[in-house]
């Protein structure tokens, strides 16, 4: 098999032994690897000889790029582990058609500045930038902070190409906005967390850059202000929100402790705070008014203004330049590094409910989190703009039967609320007892039949998605 | 079988003999329908008894709301047409979350009229509005003039109740903008014109009412200039076009034809006629400057006037009230009846290339035309800021060689340019043979393999979508 695999990517890329170590660790600590070799390929026809033969030897094979998922959909043990690393080209930026034709194993912190300097943005983005692959993006239909106002991963693709489980590519590089020929396999494969093949090559869709962002951090007294406070910012700006993003008291605290250098935004602190952001696309929204300040930033503080003269908020920082908006950016990017951090085991719950709903649901949450784990803590962080709450836990001790009974509870009071128990991280493994639990049973079984129809040796990262029929 | 039907749906509502007949044409003429017998369910309920019937039985089932269909897709033979047009109920508008809970027999125009109450939109819009109802505008992934803005169908539904084809109801009604648990199978149903099922419900996005629209026609002396004019438009408002429509010279002239009171835009006839429309959101946009117009007007006929001076537009027409709006829009929406009512025979052909390339699409069919039949004569209307061309062609003679004939070299110049053979009107029957012919076979064989799994009786809308497999 080694010889083989060498014999399709090189030696030089197939790894065994300590040269998997790499890919062996995750940073959730929790879904160790140990692949059969690492698999490196430079380009789809690789991955395709790869992926027919492991259909050939029944062989399962995990695809990976950046690694930086929350769920344990990388997790591979006895696996061939296909990273898509290699594989990171930008072919092209079109800019009168807005559209990048990349590679999966492309960075998306590369994709921002590759879209930034033809003065176009690809608005998606997320605290792990740096480290997340467009391939890796795509296969979880990734959310983040921008979604509020550009949608998921799903909206920003207009094409894909693709290997099958049968080690066929299929060629769906529509560059179109309108494109009805047959049944939508694009959407199929993204968010399918690479179990129906690998995504290998995509079309994104690029979004002109704005000419000018306003940020800021507010305090609000409950989250009944917050959603006024939204509302009241897309309506004088146009729905020109791009981010509303929600951070608890101990969050900050937190944030404050992962480096001497992290400030608090406020001199007091607040339990409710926000980080909001608009963005101005028009030239009128950038003119400077009689009293120098641009319409954008004008529409913000106003809007501020308004509400704290009306007792409905009680702080607000706008960043002055770049680099405070950076420092905003960056407290909220680190949420991930805050919760995963701390040294404490964590029940990680990535939901989403109404927007109107998120107040009631943490409320719901208070009595049954203490009843479960009186010693627990729940470390918080939303994009509440999108309904979308991290609801993660530090639990005081290392138990998976206390850490699932607070998953039941979050599923339970999430559903009684018409909301997602898996809002913008996916299934992988974390969630699959969630999804055999909870998920419309018609919809599984047709899960599965498609799972099986398009993988029937079962060979597409197993194990991961579906739960096993007898859940 | 019809008795067993009766007891399901009650005898009123099982339709055999001449009570089929509203089912049996439908107004494109070419696909005639003699249905064993035409079904009217009231609930999800009938409607999945009716199919687990179908399937246990083995009898073909055509589901059937609006039938305004341009691809034959509703075609029944020998088969239960399943109409949906009894379960008609918008069950819940909620302006708050912008969300409408809509049956798939809601027509179209009724869903419009619906959200404009609560001063909100349901953006999609065409011309058979009056006739078409979600089901159908869901199961084809419907397109229209305001996609440029506001997306496919496919964008604008978070959530949809379907019965599968055995029988079972699948509940995907989410009202959420994230949910990533497992394979987007409402992707999937929608666009997969019933051959996977039938869609009963859905929950719909509603969009805020633009507080003022701004419509003109527009001549400009090529395409070039058009494109030119889009980009500024969008450019000075931001984002704001609603509708960027194309209309030809000989479309203009069948628009006066079809009825003595209609009339055309300019005094003079211009080649290029272009309806273009921009959608005031935000207050700034309607609040009068201090020559009493209204910024979004006045972002429209300054873009226009810079443009007339510079010698990039032949001529133009600001709607100066509603009723100077509504009949810009109903010459657009004239685009069915003008061109499958002058009695000649047609040849359709619903294609998208890349914007900047419409023009060398037209300048290339025009010799293949001429050598297939010379006495052809297309009849276009385009969505031309989306690049979707309906090249329909008025044909010299009714011969179903030279129509495919035709259709093959649109479907050679379509592809040589990246775009597709088929943008929003679906595949039905109309377009098999393309499909056949130019679909990439990897998604084809997939495709299949999906249909199989979840229809391995074959009894959902047989013969659509998906061509012979010996073709």
């Amino acid at each position: 098999m080694l010889d083989k695999l060498s014999a399709i990517v090189g030696a030089t890329n197939v790894m065994t032994g300590d040269a998997r170590a790499r890919w062996m660790t995750e940073w959730t600590g929790y879904f160790p690897s140990d692949p059969l070799a690492v698999v490196r390929p430079g380009s789809t026809e690789e991955v395709a000889q790869v992926i027919r033969l492991a259909n050939e030897t029944g062989t399962p094979v995990v695809p990976v790029s950046g690694n930086t998922g929350l769920a344990g959909g990388t997790q591979a043990v006895g696996a061939i582990t296909l990273s898509l690393d290699r594989m990171n080209k930008i072919h092209e930026i079109r800019p009168d058609a807005r559209i990048a034709i990349v590679d999966a194993g492309v960075i998306l912190s590369d994709m921002h500045q590759a879209a930034e300097a033809e003065s176009l943005i690809f608005p998606l983005t997320f605290g792990a930038k740096g480290s997340a692959m467009i391939g890796g993006v795509l296969s979880t239909n990734a959310g983040g902070s921008n979604v509020l106002r550009y949608g998921n991963t799903r909206d920003l693709v207009l094409g894909i190409e693709a290997v099958l489980p049968n080690g066929e590519v299929v060629n769906l590089m529509s560059e179109l906005h309108k494109d009805n020929s047959g049944y939508n396999l694009r959407h199929l494969l993204v968010g399918a967390e690479g179990t129906l093949g690998v995504i290998t090559r995509a079309v994104l869709k690029l979004m002109p850059k704005p000419r000018a962002y306003a940020t800021a951090m507010v305090a609000v007294p409950t989250l009944e202000q917050a959603l006024l406070l939204l509302n009241r910012l897309q309506e004088a700006t146009g729905g020109a929100v791009e981010a509303f993003e929600y951070m608890p008291r101990n969050y900050i605290e937190a944030h404050k402790r992962l480096n001497p250098a992290n400030r608090a935004p406020f001199d007091e602190m607040h339990d409710i705070n926000l980080m909001v952001e608009v963005g101005a696309t028009a030239p009128r929204d950038v003119t400077p008014g009689p009293d120098g300040v641009v319409p954008i930033a004008a529409h913000l503080e106003q809007t501020l203004a308004d509400m704290f003269e009306q007792g409905l908020l009680l702080d607000a920082v706008v960043a002055q330049n770049d680099s405070q908006r950076q420092a905003m950016w960056e407290r909220r990017e680190a949420a991930a590094e805050i919760v995963m951090g701390s040294g404490r085991p964590v029940s990680n719950n990535d939901i989403a409910v109404p927007v109107d709903k998120v107040a009631e649901f943490f409320a719901r949450m208070t009595p049954r989190l203490d009843a479960l784990d009186p010693g627990a803590e729940p470390i918080v962080v939303a994009h509440l703009g999108d309904g979308n709450v991290h609801y993660a836990v530090w639990m005081s001790v290392e138990d998976a039967r206390t850490k699932d009974a607070v998953t039941e509870a979050v599923e339970d009071e999430v559903l009684r609320l018409g909301g997602s128990f898996s809002a913008e991280h996916g299934i992988g493994q974390g969630k699959l007892s969630s999804m055999a639990r909870r998920k419309d049973r018609v919809a599984l079984a047709a899960m599965r039949a498609i799972k099986q129809a398009l993988d029937p040796n079962g060979i597409m990262n197993p194990g991961k998605v579906l739960p096993p029929v007898n859940d």
